[in-house]
């Protein structure tokens, strides 16, 4: 299987012969840095209604800067999808396992073990399984994800798939995959600052980032905020499309953040 | 009308008498303080799959206690409503002002004024210009409302009704009522702590009462917080409850907290 992946093979060598520790190299386990993404699979959450809205094109954006690196990449396109995003009974099929009271944690956990979660979970988490990164492309809708994005994570990310109780934060099960949050915002940067009127834009981030993403043992990467679109010229919209594109071609080479209250509350 | 709320004429008689301005006191905007909550509105908006849920006990408490006030109270079920969380082209009714490309905030911005919105937002908005107070009742899911409840905030709060630009924090719509999030956490109040794993429990309620409800105008009350159900016992269960109760006999009394960054992120 090495034969198709030359980039990989070449990668392990060089790794190998740094390495100081017995030459039986195959047994270790070795990074890998193939060129640009190639191998690479991406998950985009997309939830954004209007394929013609900056949003989509920032989404369009990381298809086509992806794909040409060599990724794979998959799109959960939310609103076309019609997500379900309220958490019920629905979510399980056949017995819950107390009939009489309840418990959406508790069932959704046992079902997810006895593999009886509602089809549309169970693809959502094959996806993020498969996933190398997760970036979730949205509009900022009061200082947090859209409805429809919030019920992804609250169905998606359930107990015994995304953590456990041990196993989260650094032990989350998603640990080895990376997450990056791409927004877009009305207020402008300037509102976002530790004395805007709305404060650092690291505040909103960390239910999202911490709460959620480092919970699940996610490694997050910068967040990419378009902000100002209520005020931003068509030239403007551009350089923010073409820096995110930018920012794509060397994606794989970033260091994630420091996910801890110091990143949001003290810089 | 005055004669159905002697304690309201006293009240203002009081108040008149202790104005140095014109006599002509009904001119005036007198602030009125009846015995107990008697002539208050109260909304609940409550997000639970399961009535015999701590979360359902919670609500039920509140709506015994504000009604024994004299409040009249209204409850969201949002679950039992099946409430729609996603915002979308539906919200609308009649023709879109663009029809090239679909805005959410521009289009529901323009239906409000035109009266296009959905029955089911136009419903929830009169519940809150009626209210005096308005509790979120729900369990803390991702460090924030579960996605049934923030489609409420996505789709009810729309521009127009409960703010516009500018018309914003103090100057939004609502100011003048109360908001108040009483949640249950599944963590301890210890993870909850600025050194605890999760962080300050103040931390994440900065997008929910500072970006939403302080954005709209509202003064917020504290937060009630039922920490550490996963653990709790029964008796601490109705130690809560009996608290939460507690609270409510004197809710008309309590100030507002000082929504601002300091109250977050630096006590």
């Amino acid at each position: 299987r090495w034969g198709k992946r030359p980039w990989a093979q070449r990668q392990s060598v060089q790794a190998s012969s740094r390495h100081s520790g017995p030459r039986h190299w195959l047994c270790h386990i070795v990074r890998v840095f193939p060129p640009g993404g190639r191998g690479k699979k991406v998950l985009i959450v997309y939830a954004h209604q209007e394929p013609k809205s900056f949003n989509g094109s920032l989404k369009k954006v990381a298809v086509e800067e992806l794909s040409k690196q060599g990724c794979t990449v998959t799109v959960s396109d939310l609103y076309s999808m019609n997500f379900e995003p309220r958490a019920t009974r629905n979510d399980i099929t056949g017995a819950p396992s107390n009939p009489d009271v309840f418990s959406y944690g508790i069932e959704t956990h046992e079902a997810y073990k006895k593999k009886a979660l509602t089809s549309d979970i169970f693809e959502e988490q094959r996806k993020v399984q498969e996933a190398d990164l997760v970036i979730f492309q949205f509009p900022l809708y009061w200082f947090s994800v859209p409805a429809i994005l919030k019920g992804w994570m609250d169905r998606v990310l359930c107990r015994g798939f995304a953590f456990d109780i041990p196993g989260f934060y650094d032990s989350g099960f998603l640990k080895g995959k990376l997450a990056l949050l791409s927004l877009t915002t009305g207020g402008t940067a300037e509102m976002y600052t530790k004395d805007g009127v709305s404060g650092d834009f690291r505040y909103f981030l960390w239910p999202l980032q911490h709460g959620t993403l480092h919970f699940c043992g996610f490694k997050v990467l910068a967040p990419q905020i378009s902000f100002g679109l209520d005020v931003s010229s068509e030239e403007e919209r551009k350089v923010m499309l073409a820096s995110w594109a930018q920012r794509l071609k060397s994606i794989w080479k970033e260091e994630p953040i420091h996910c801890t209250p110091p990143w949001y509350f003290q810089e």
